[in-house]
């Protein structure tokens, strides 16, 4: 096909990390068609012109709208933070573009069915940026399963426990705040849990209980605020309210019978980024840990009985998902690399027309769980997902 | 002091594990009174003579009841299935004898209430065997925890995962029979991770929400049944009904605000004994496992910037509770060695008439969270545990 | 058989551990003979009657000729320093008593030859506790091996490292005395590990090159000392020499084909007790680390590519050497268990008159590559271990 | 200053890895001067054309003579076999470019000193790639030393474990040829470890001893044959000999009184890039390993007594050397990223002046260690390293 140009919305911290998967996509895959980094946009033109050169994009535009129109750009990236989705989404679906946007989907339920239908009926190729299904190990996990090494499932827990902002001086950033955000560690880290269940079982959540709690209610006025993830802490002495989550708990029932216990938080000291799954079937276990990503850790029923045990494969061989393009055996890759992953898909299924997954409508489903936890949290009973 | 006597009622797995601990403690810690292992009571006279041999004991008895009459015993320990507690317990102490009695204190929280009451009226020392409470490293994170070290403690999450009925033909022993047990994973190992929430954070569980699970709901009928554990498979063609749980999960709220997740289940392949918890708090996180339970996982915050870690503490040195007793540091103990730790303060209340925990009362309280998640599994609702 | 009577000379460390073992076999094990603990020696009455009583001897004796002497005695057990092994070994063996020996067999490699012949000539069970021969993991790891699952071996890598007298204050204690120890980290912990190679690969060491190291070579004279293994620091002002190593390195060339590399030291921080071995065959490799002695680590190369990794077995289960005979998988043994398979192994050679291994042979071959690493620390040459 | 002219030679393994190093420093670092990706060299026309598209190269020329004669090139990276190092760098130097070369500097130690001597003369600036210098964990490591937090060092030791050629069936490369790859796991993987120590401890190896072995003698001869890193297995019915070691052991003493122990091999299943070090000081212990190159352990002898333990830091948040420039705590970097810190530091050599280490006389000290140990393993004796 040749060369597909891209436009992409924000630079934050998310923008940083698609500029990466773009500028490094077509020196490992094979792609078709190759990316082209045509512009990048933002409202303040200085610092948009100087993430668009420190960051590879060949121009900038300070108007989302602008980016859109241009004729030289087939795929919109959307990265910013949940309360700009929408309109940004919206408006690349009715121009034609085929879209990426990061999760959440949009902030609330509503906006992310219009947003799906929107792109279904426009027939465009939409993705939600779930990047830890393309973490090589969580797709080794993923055929493991499919293959019925593991068995029928019966357990799926995770965790996803940060510590970020655990310092109660530590100011009252965007995420923090329920009209950018949405909600918090529910909608940020929960979301990426629930939908790798979704990915790994293959299989959907049909009831939650839950909880959700705020345990550091006020913080630090940020003096300075920008359009996306200020991570810097400042020395304010107003103090603002924190309006979302900072940590919850629910228990799931699949369709097909498994349990799921998740819990997330940003208030676990040491813990970094620890996404941590276990997943328990008739025939074995699985267990993964993000912060050790090139590692899964499998046991097999089956294996002799004077030699079973929990095996720590380094999934950075040749026969491993992805990092094959990547370097020999046992030279790990880092986090960045998903990006590389998901956009290699995305180019791929622009040149195929079939619409890779997660789909918009995976992230409508993903949000639809978040929704019902968050009504069982008010309600204190167990509440049913949405349908489409 | 001197001597006290000891009555041990049950002989299998648990009644193997108590002997051990009293022919032990002796030559290990300096106790008084002295254990003296007078007799063990069992129905079966060839397996319980057999077992007095064995395990230690001078003589034996063929109905608990001659056992408790005898004057040379002053404590009497119960390690039978649930379903005989209350009757050898109640009778034990209407004789005014110590007792230490394996957990479930009942297989029905009405039954542990008056065991309570009970022991308490008569003024017997009272224990309920959460051995867990004295495995060195659990004990050196409750002293981190009260020493405030970790700061208030927002999240409390602990699972308890097993194997040993992962095979659908293993057989429909007593512990899967709820007239027998009582309940199955929840009351036989949530029962230990609920004592452990309530022994580290020195908090009362308020408000719970849960499910049970039978996954297998039909087993081999043992042809031969004994009056304990019996762990043997067997080739049974007649199919029983399995009426216990076999996994359960639930939320919990703490009284100080802290969060609470737990999760059971004896079909996670490959997690022989895998009891394993998290605690965050303001200060730190404290991570353990039975499976390890020489170690102790602690992260401090206040750890300077460039050095901050999951410190692995190997609990086998001087300055750790217990360990001193047995072993220079860095020659580990096993779990066997926890009984011991028991027993030794079993004694020492017994001298002192200060009533060591876990109490009866700490069992109840236990028990009642149990009963709470069994009423939120059939309600959907959040259960409060029922209060003295 | 019915008994066997056992007298122990020593009562410290050492004697405390193989007095736990005896203690307790019979009541795991079904032996036969049984051990009967008839007295322990030791030359200070007051501190042997006391170490009888609190480790479960029948009686005491202040001399261990008298010990010897004694008809309800069959078995002398040495667990004395190094430099007097050769004279109470070769008085039990002309009285024509079995013998169990703590390592070093002996302080000088002739007396150790002696020693060997003598209780070969004498045809008494003879055997040297290097007790890590009978951790189940490591046996489990010598089946592998002998069963072919791990290929022709090509290496064997070894440490063994501690950090007990890392503080420069930590008095001269007799372990660092060359007069009783015969050598420092030398003879006490690397003959542990020359052992476990020549079990594992069932080879002999044909060639060493190393070097001894001493790092603090003054320490504070103890004000007290005893007949063992006085662990207890003090505050000395005046100061003597070590006289031993505190270190140690070399490598070896095994008959087989397969190199050697081992290390030992008492000055690693954080190593209490790290006797960690890894083991390169043609199909697989073997970790071991005794700070978690109730786990191996296997690959094997012949497994699907897409699951290859180190299995972390956790050897408590029914199919694994010795564990059958505690307690159910998951329930973890600790490192005094291994006394107790040792001798239960010894019992069972007393009846059967098939000498265990290890026997004294074992210990002099092990001593002769030690004494051949002494040589080469002086020669700076590759030196043969002395044949017998 | 601006911008650099690159050039590249060799386009395999290494080179593919120093492209991207190039490609990605501008976009995290703020250098000056930013590299100019301007033509890469090799033999092959349709190969490297291949390459410089695939890698992000401007241009491309078959012969290095002619990449070196470009005026817009101020720096030559040497990525290509060790054989014609010698070469290309001394026609590198002699034009008066700025070298960066692959490891090992040279095949013969004599060929490094005269490479050596003439950057220094020229007064370019020269770096060697021992890229694991630059690992955020190693600078840590490094730091903890330099600033005395670990004490006077006692002990290094170092292993560098791999399998990729444990298939008898894996074709003779270039590696396992001594006319083109000088040594084998020697001069390919030790040479890692002696320079990490020389870097680490700031020390020099004052003395060795040691062997080499080669296991598998034979393999099938590769019917095509490249410049590079070959790396794929073929079918080939013709043998050659192994001319190259697959394994080595050594000892070695450091200037200051340090140990140091080492050993590498290529035939260790399921070891794929197992670099590990640690290093024992009188006040602490440091632990590495590089498959999991973003965490280090720590044990301080200074911790408080009930928490003493190995940290597991994980190396990725803001405080940490080059890691705050990639992405939020938590976020794991690979392999990979070590290139672009090479690069970072060259460039800022280059702008100031001060040639970074390390220099070609690293390069050269390095290999004057492993001259010392071949001429051991033949001689049997402790061999010295020669002096510049």
């Amino acid at each position: 096909m040749g060369e597909i140009g891209i436009g992409l919305v924000g630079y934050k911290f998310m923008g940083r990390a698609h500029s990466n998967g773009y500028r490094q996509v077509s020196h490992f895959f094979d792609v078709d068609p190759k990316p082209r980094m045509v512009a990048i946009a933002g409202r303040n033109e200085a610092a948009v012109s100087h993430a668009a050169e420190q960051l590879g994009w060949e121009g900038y535009e300070t108007d989302y709208r602008r980016l859109i129109e241009r004729k030289d750009i087939g795929l919109i990236d959307v990265s910013t933070p949940g309360d700009s989705h929408y309109d940004v989404v919206m408006a690349a679906i009715a121009a034609g573009k085929h879209v990426l946007c990061e999760k959440p989907l949009a902030n609330s339920l509503e906006q992310a069915r219009v947003m799906m239908t929107a792109a279904q009926v426009a027939g465009v190729v939409n993705m939600i940026n779930f990047n830890y299904r393309r973490v090589p190990a969580v797709v080794l996990a993923r055929k493991l399963i499919e293959e019925g090494r593991i068995g029928e499932i019966r357990h799926f827990r995770a965790v996803y426990l940060q510590d970020w902002i655990l310092d109660p001086s530590f100011p009252l950033v965007w995420r923090l705040k329920k009209e950018l955000a949405g909600s918090g560690a529910l909608g940020d880290i929960a979301a990426h849990i629930v939908d790798l269940s979704r990915y790994l079982l293959g299989d959907e959540i049909v009831s939650v209980t839950g909880s959700l709690s705020t345990f550091i209610k006020q913080r630090p006025v940020e003096v300075t605020s920008g359009g996306g993830a200020g991570l810097e802490a400042t020395s304010g002495t107003e103090y603002g309210e924190v309006t979302v989550d900072d940590s919850a708990h629910f228990l799931a029932k699949f369709a097909g019978g498994a349990t799921g216990t998740f819990e997330v938080t940003r208030l676990a000291p040491g813990r970094r980024n620890h996404n941590q799954f276990e997943i328990n079937g008739s025939k074995g276990t699985i267990v993964f840990d993000l912060e050790r990503l090139n590692e899964l850790e499998v046991y097999f029923v089956d294996d002799p009985g004077d030699v079973q045990g929990f095996r720590k494969i380094l999934v950075t061989d040749g026969p491993h998902p992805y990092v094959g393009a990547w370097w020999p055996g046992g030279h790990i890759i880092g986090w960045e690399h998903t990006f590389a992953h998901v956009i290699r898909d995305l180019l791929e299924g622009i040149r195929t027309g079939v619409n890779p997954a997660p789909s918009f409508a995976d992230g409508y489903r993903c949000q639809a769980v978040l929704d019902a936890v968050e009504r069982s949290s008010a309600s204190g009973a167990w509440e049913t997902p949405v349908s489409v």
